[in-house]
């Protein structure tokens, strides 16, 4: 095995791939990157027990040759030493690996040699003759996955509430997170007639949204009973499904409300986030929703010892019951406010012992909903 | 106690003495911040063991008023929610504190109430009747202690060496840190007569660093048996001193190197930063410099399991015995060698058993000293 290549390409392939590699797993061949020399491209692998990411570097001859493969073959070179020695070279790279899997990565007067590992033990990839399910710009996908893995869930009690819930039904996607105390719903129109419904662990969705949020492209989704693909031309991401039935939440959000209020979401998001220094003490970071005799909403928080927290803000609209006192998680709340784009909200509230449901106005497409705390 | 000020001035003042304040200290009169309203100036004050910062806002009657003190007097608040809340409000600021030391600080329709803590217990300020050694700008003393403050000692087995070394001597001020492995000195002439010597501890230089490195200002440094205070206009920096006699040094910066040889900075340091990444397996980051028989400095490091890099630097100018193997401590050589503002040094050798001495080529005021590692 044995190429030339510009260092900077080879640096952003292994930066990119080194995301799926933890120095703490337990199988000692995941520490490593593996690097594959084809005819017409290199591809860079990196993996953990969750999801793979694989890059593709193809051998483009109509502009200045940046990639020159001279011997094809594979290698796999532990992660750690390999980042941190490409990302210090200045040049241009030659990369040669013998039959002992001693590799030589040589640029300028500067020579490296590294050990290989045993490539045999290295995780094959998921079987890829799998249902292609649709094609996404990368913006929309992320848009989506942004706007919702916050809610989910991070207790393992519950897997299947530790993952997105991807369902793909009558040519509409909708992404689900919840916790069982807060939820995001993001519904979206594609092009496609596959009914499916999948869950994506909310780690590989963090990671999806990182390495995807850097490009324009378009992804194309594929999946069988235990994989998700998401590719693009030159960036494959493979991850693992979560098993079991996703609660069906439809009930949860066509509530009747008592009282309905607008409000400007940054001032709300602001208030709220002032709220929350004095709601620390306790373990939802509670504070308190009230409609005053001004019709103005009273967000307050107090801390047994250090202090409290009121202020009231000027409502858009009020429809309903004036009368209203409910207490919420706040950190919830400033999560859920910063995943809304539009500049107003409508809080629907249904009592002070039930969800609150937050639409964003002018969005139909999205919304959420956090349980009260109760404060008996 | 009374004042209305500008929400961002006040911040600025708190975060900047929030910065002597630790949650984990175990005086919890220190977990607060001072805030005391004289007649023409509000005086804001942080403190811990080590050090404490005083930052004066005066009242200033040419201009729009940012300031008004309507009742003088003083309070302690907890810092950790003052400086979060103070920090979300939106606009100025209204603050009272009645005699039971409760506080109101109200912002629009925001108004927050704090409880104060018990202000008789608060420390006060070191005895400012102490000799003024010199007048001095933020500028040229930030830029002698960062090229001094890395070289000292994190071990409290000698006090002494875990402080830099301010010494006073014929209109010369020199900056000393070592931790006996490595050593760095500064030079700069000074207006003054004093000839005196103290230590600082590293953590209040690395402070005092942080607070004036964003002010272009006169600092006077003012010192008695126990305390050093650094004062600008609005603010003052109080530390106090390390007790003991510091190394005298003259020795080893004046010896007869067998080999001098000129480098690029810039380029030394990133090979030594290459090198470091396969040296990490050793306590000191072992990493050699021999001479090769083109007159090239060779570079090198080795990691027993993972690999090995060498790589050959032309050099600017050789003198003296051309034969040379040292081992040193990697990160020392770095962080040496970013202390260092001119773009080329000079290194003397002295065999492989005695310290390398650098010099700033051009520059004589600053001198590193780093000692070899044994490695038999």
């Amino acid at each position: 095995m044995e190429f030339k290549i510009d260092h900077s390409i080879l640096k952003k392939a292994i930066t990119e791939v080194s995301h799926a590699v933890s120095s703490k797993t337990a199988i000692p061949i995941l520490t490593g990157i593996k690097i594959e020399a084809k005819l017409d491209r290199l591809i860079v692998t990196g993996s953990n027990s969750d999801f793979i990411i694989e890059r593709i570097v193809p051998v483009e001859n109509n502009e200045v040759a940046r990639l020159d493969i001279i011997e094809t073959g594979s290698v796999v070179l532990s992660a750690k030493y390999l980042t941190e020695i490409i990302k210090k070279l200045p040049k241009d790279i030659y990369f040669k690996a013998d039959e002992n899997q001693t590799v030589i990565i040589q640029s300028g007067e500067i020579v490296t040699k590294m050990s290989g590992l045993n490539q045999a033990e290295y995780p094959s990839l998921p079987d890829n003759n799998a249902n292609t399910i649709v094609t996404i710009t990368s913006n929309d996908l992320i848009d989506m996955l942004k706007q919702t893995v916050f809610a989910a869930s991070n207790h393992e009690t519950n897997p299947v509430l530790t993952g997105v819930n991807f369902s793909f039904q009558q040519g509409l996607l909708t992404c689900i997170a919840t916790n069982s105390h807060r939820l995001s719903l993001k519904r979206k129109k594609v092009n496609t007639n596959v009914n499916e419904s999948f869950i994506v662990p909310s780690s590989s969705v963090s990671e999806l949204i990182k390495l995807f949020g850097t490009y324009t492209t378009d992804i194309v989704i594929i999946a069988t009973n235990t994989t998700i693909v998401c590719k693009s031309d030159t960036l494959s991401f493979y991850s693992r499904l979560i098993e079991g039935n996703y609660p069906n939440i439809s009930g949860l959000i066509s509530q009747q409300p008592n009282t309905i209020v607008t409000m400007n979401t940054k001032q709300l998001l602001e208030g709220i986030d002032r709220a929350t220094v004095f709601a620390s003490e306790w373990r939802n970071n509670n504070i308190k929703f009230e409609i005053d005799e001004n019709q103005k909403l009273v967000i307050s928080s107090r801390h047994s010892e250090m202090g409290q927290i009121k202020e009231k803000q000027y409502m858009k609209d009020i429809s309903g019951e004036e009368e209203l006192s409910v207490t919420i998680n706040g950190s919830f709340m400033i999560e859920a406010l910063k995943a809304i784009k539009t500049n107003e909200v409508q809080l629907c509230f249904n009592g002070s012992m039930r969800p609150i449901l937050i639409h964003p106005i002018g969005d139909d497409t999205h919304v959420q909903l956090i349980s009260p705390v109760r404060t008996y």
